[in-house]
């Protein structure tokens, strides 16, 4: 009796949490020890270095969209599937770290560099390079193994596996249009938005919400619900994240504040300050965004752009609108009531993050 | 009746090959139609392009493990899993010649050469990288949704799915090996050969093998056969493969001979030479060997080494020696006979090509 009570008790985003990293750790135990593959050890070791210090906010999507859509009782399945978004999710970020040449990610040097700096001979650029493509397609091959051992019955398989293959190719395009879009700045701002869709909004928060929900056995209006709060929320969620990478503290986020200027990201704070500036602060913003070398002053005085031309306090009000977009869509959405408190909570954390 | 008799005439490998073919172009077509992901039409082009000219070995082997443990009838599901091995390939050679920084592949420029030429502005190369490392992740994706569309029964899934994820870790596992030797030479025979079995024996021979099979419902003793038959042929065909590295004529292999010896490459052919070579000869080859700009009068000298010290008489012998114990394992082993005969044809192909 006490034990069918606890099973059928929500889990809460805190214990999802804990819960998805046991998944991960005992999977990546379960490879160290496995003798055939005994040379992997220092991948397993760097992988399981790289996860740490994540915000599981995908896994824990996943888990709040299966309890949104009544799932409720043993979470084995819902925990093994959000541990491999997770898993997916280290694969798109080592990569990801490659082709915007970062140096660090959750205050450490990313992948690439990590592994460079291990090899003291020359080609040390490429061989980081090699191997963080490497270690990225292990950790996609793995998330596939966490998807496959998930015991997922057939009605499953046939909601989710098609949701996922669409999460997929979606970052990927998101990635694709970003990475065209990097050092070709615009004013465009509606074309940073949908970048921002293609790579966060659906990928980190509405893909996961539904491959959640349907585990849950969740129907049209549910997923519709989930795509309706989702949008907006992982849109401002993104628009955070690209204040966070100009305004952030490094001892929060983890990341540096030079890194996004240098490799010329075209987000939608840059685009609104080119739309909104002067001839000369466009000029300015043009050659300072997307050198290299930029140093501090020179990210200084980028800052002191965006404040002059309103973009900073724009970009807010955008963060704003879309969260409020978001708390309405959760009045009417058909959700369970825990679930839609837990997304509350989690849309104000999202949104008004400072890492 | 006279379409259930066309339906369970066994399969050629030739047939095969154009079925899969099909299977694959009618994938991509479908997500070039796909009007949610029209931009992504430039990167459905480039990987049709890529997957143009390539053996089919492993999408092959699959249909005939398939027949060699009896399967026969309907193939829709087995040419769709050999479709997604060949998908899958495509994602491992793309991401392949960016760790060696390969310069050409079957006949054109890498798919990095191909982006970075197409961008005209100064960090091209990195564009090239990153929009490689990209491509190939998708084709990696889409290996998914090929396998996940293969409509697998559940038992067809649990026979299947832990043997594709061991052939994934273990491409990987290769690769890494692969990478971590290159540009370190050692005369270690054997620890060339150890790499040589993890990313083409297992990978390109014994898992196709396996999983076509598994999914005809193999027991152990056919499972067993099919290794014991394909590591010895699958070395042979590397082994074949490191030679066409160097002597190959270009217009047959579509790979400059120049790209394994720039690359430092440490192959069997190299470790052989040496072992055997004088010290005099061992300085050259590790001068040479590895050198980026080495021209084609360096090349000659390191063939002629590769001559005088028998090296590349020693590496033919292996082939041989291979491909023999290879035919030897068929003689007996518990497969169907229309199947056997498919297999030794294709193990003289295999060993004995120019291309």
């Amino acid at each position: 009796m006490s034990t069918h009570s606890i099973a059928s008790e929500l889990m809460s985003p805190a214990a999802a949490r804990t819960a998805v990293d046991a998944v991960i750790s005992d999977f990546l135990d379960d490879r160290r020890r496995d003798s055939g593959q005994r040379e992997l050890a220092g991948a397993v070791k760097l992988l399981e270095e790289f996860m740490v210090g994540g915000k599981r906010i995908r896994p824990i999507l996943a888990v709040l969209g299966w309890q949104a859509a009544g799932g409720k009782g043993d979470e084995t399945t819902v925990l093994r599937v959000a541990a491999s978004l997770e898993m997916f999710h280290a694969f798109a970020l080592i990569h990801d770290d490659i082709m915007d040449d970062s140096d660090t990610r959750r205050g450490r040097p990313t992948v690439h560099r990590i592994l460079a700096g291990e090899r003291g001979d020359d080609p040390s650029e490429r061989y980081g390079i090699g191997g963080a493509v490497l270690l990225g397609d292990l950790a996609f091959a793995w998330s596939d193994d966490l998807l496959h051992t998930a015991a997922l019955t057939s009605a499953q398989s046939a909601a989710v596996l098609p949701i996922l293959g669409e999460m997929r190719t979606e970052v990927m395009l998101g990635q694709y249009l970003d990475l065209r879009a990097t050092g070709e700045l615009t004013d465009d701002i509606d074309a940073t938005l949908t970048v921002n869709r293609y790579k966060t909004a659906k990928y980190t928060v509405e893909r996961p919400l539904h491959i959640g929900a349907a585990l849950a056995g969740a129907d049209t209006p549910v997923l519709a619900a989930c795509t309706a709060f989702a949008l907006p929320l992982g849109e401002a969620f993104q628009l955070r994240d690209d204040l966070l990478g100009v305004y952030g503290e490094v001892r929060q986020t983890g990341k540096s504040r030079l890194d996004d200027l240098r490799a010329g990201k075209n987000t939608t704070l840059v685009a609104s300050a080119l739309r909104a500036g002067s001839t000369a602060q466009r000029t300015r913003l043009r050659t300072l965004i997307g050198d290299p070398d930029l140093d501090e002053t020179g990210a200084e005085e980028i800052r002191a752009i965006f404040e002059a031309t309103g973009a900073r306090s724009a970009v807010e009000r955008m963060i704003d609108d879309r969260y409020r977009q978001a708390l309405r869509v959760l009045d009417t959405a058909p959700f369970t009531a825990d679930a839609v408190t837990a997304l509350k909570h989690l849309s104000a954390t999202a949104t008004r993050r400072t890492s």
